[in-house]
């Protein structure tokens, strides 16, 4: 039998969380290795344009940015492989990866940049006309409705930036939002009020998606007086939050309600030598610029940990 | 008597942590205003190459990284002011900010990011011979040393990687360094170690720096013999690390030993309504994109605060 080599590192997602960690992770020498379940990027591939990442003054693309990103990363000499990490379990000091393919991979340490996807509504409808007008992305799917008119969800600066987006392509956006205010920023409130196409209902939410084959509209109730009505609408995008991808350290490290991971200041997690960043992270503020921050900085702690596991100055 | 305007927010620098500060702070419809003493950038500006900001594979060199997030900042409607800030007083809940030129701001909440400057040695000749032969920026005057045998003192990143800038104009550079091993980043320590042109002289300190109207030479001293030696050189470049700028908030925020200004994880400082972002922090990690990411969070906190505070939610 043949023993398994030990990395230095494994990331675990390739987007602008664990594509920074492995940029200073090359650069401080580390034998290490990312592990991506598709293409670079997460949840920023699904955002057509991000103003406020320094460094962008005309603004950026989330996949120019991802391809930027990655770029760098491999420069540097960044390995990477297509797997999708399926469980971590501990074998004395190191970490044994699990990847769906069956493959494992042995570290002393792991940095998780998983991320999250976004949060179902769980309603009626919902799973069965997801992809038949029910969506979760705007960039990916705005163009099925051009001239039409649809409903978004969400009262974040996502939903609001989303809309903006779909307003490109849709006729008419009704825009349901449980509360008589959003959350959205500031800028996004404002050009959202000034855009015509753009009606919002407030304190609402929708009951069910109906449909044959494909979205045609959704039971809308007024939650004050409980009022319900219908509204015809041929899609319906989701933008509700976002559920992080901690399945495979469930049971290993410590995460909140929400299944975030749990961090201290130096993105150290519960269990010694792994270590979490960007979106994944509970209370993280879904900023890639933040997302990245927090890669450095996990890449310089795993250095740390190395240096005194291994007596060797990664530095 | 005209009453003082009392901006949202007022940040303090603007190197990468308080311009990422200023955007996010005008995305979320702050009325702020950055102050800052000279032209926008800080110690970033001293560097010639930044290969591990995500976003740039091929490099970008601080001056370039800090127009374009300068320009970002603008677009969005930052409004600047040229002012060195010589204190910080409280006045109920709000902050007076007294500049040097004896102009006075009032604002609810201020974002220090007002960096860190390069340290002295403390020894004889330092002083006196400072710019004529004695630096703390490769950047600003390699190009005076062309073919001539310089010196360099420290052990970190910065010192690697200015030593190795300097590589490109002087003949032969001694890297002086107290310690038997650099503290450096592994990929450059590398690249000095194959660089003929430079030659390290471990355990050893310079006690003093002599010439006539500019350097000539030092007075080196061996660690473990305690040996005087003299070395003939028409440079000496220091880089032994950072002190804080925070003369204007002594007795007011609490600082750590070195000056450095303490905050949790949310970059509040111990007095509400001011926040402490990039190089200025205890403990951070003198990374631009790391200095960015707080930057970003000081902000985002900044507009909790002020929800808080005016009843006004900023999101």
């Amino acid at each position: 039998m043949v023993e398994m080599k030990t990395y230095d590192l494994v990331i675990i997602g390739a987007g602008p969380a664990g594509l920074t960690a492995a940029i200073y992770a090359q650069r401080l020498g580390l034998d290490g290795l990312v592990l991506e379940k598709l293409a670079p990027g997460g949840q920023i591939l699904l955002t057509e344009r991000i103003e406020n990442y320094p460094g962008f003054p005309e603004g950026v693309s989330g996949p120019q940015l991802i391809s930027l990103m990655q770029k760098q990363a491999e420069n540097l000499g960044m390995k990477h492989e297509q797997e999708e990490v399926k469980r971590i379990r501990l074998s004395q000091h190191k970490k044994i990866i699990t990847a769906e393919s069956g493959k494992e991979y042995k570290s002393h340490t792991v940095i998780m940049a998983s991320g999250a996807k976004p949060k179902r509504l769980g309603v009626e409808g919902e799973r069965e006309l997801t992809g038949r007008g029910v969506s979760y992305c705007a960039t990916c799917d705005a163009p099925f409705f051009k001239d039409e008119e649809i409903l978004v969800i969400g009262g974040g600066s996502t939903a609001a930036e989303e809309t903006l987006y779909l307003t490109k392509f849709a006729r008419k956006i009704y825009l349901v939002h449980r509360r008589g205010m959003l959350r959205a920023q500031k800028i996004l409130q404002e050009r959202l009020f000034n855009n015509a196409k753009v009606e919002i209902i407030w304190k609402s939410k929708v009951e069910k998606i109906y449909g044959e084959g494909k979205v045609e509209g959704v039971l809308l109730k007024e939650l004050e007086k409980g009022k319900l009505r219908n509204l015809s609408c041929s899609g319906v995008f989701i933008f509700i939050g976002l559920k992080p991808n901690t399945n495979f350290v469930e049971n290993l490290v410590e995460l909140d309600k929400n299944g975030f991971v749990k961090t201290n200041r130096d993105m150290e997690t519960s269990i010694e030598g792994i270590f979490a960043c960007g979106d994944v992270r509970e209370n993280s503020l879904k900023q890639a610029i933040v997302a990245c921050g927090e890669g450095a900085l996990a890449a310089h702690m795993v250095g740390e940990y190395l240096s005194k596991v291994k007596g060797i100055e990664y530095k």
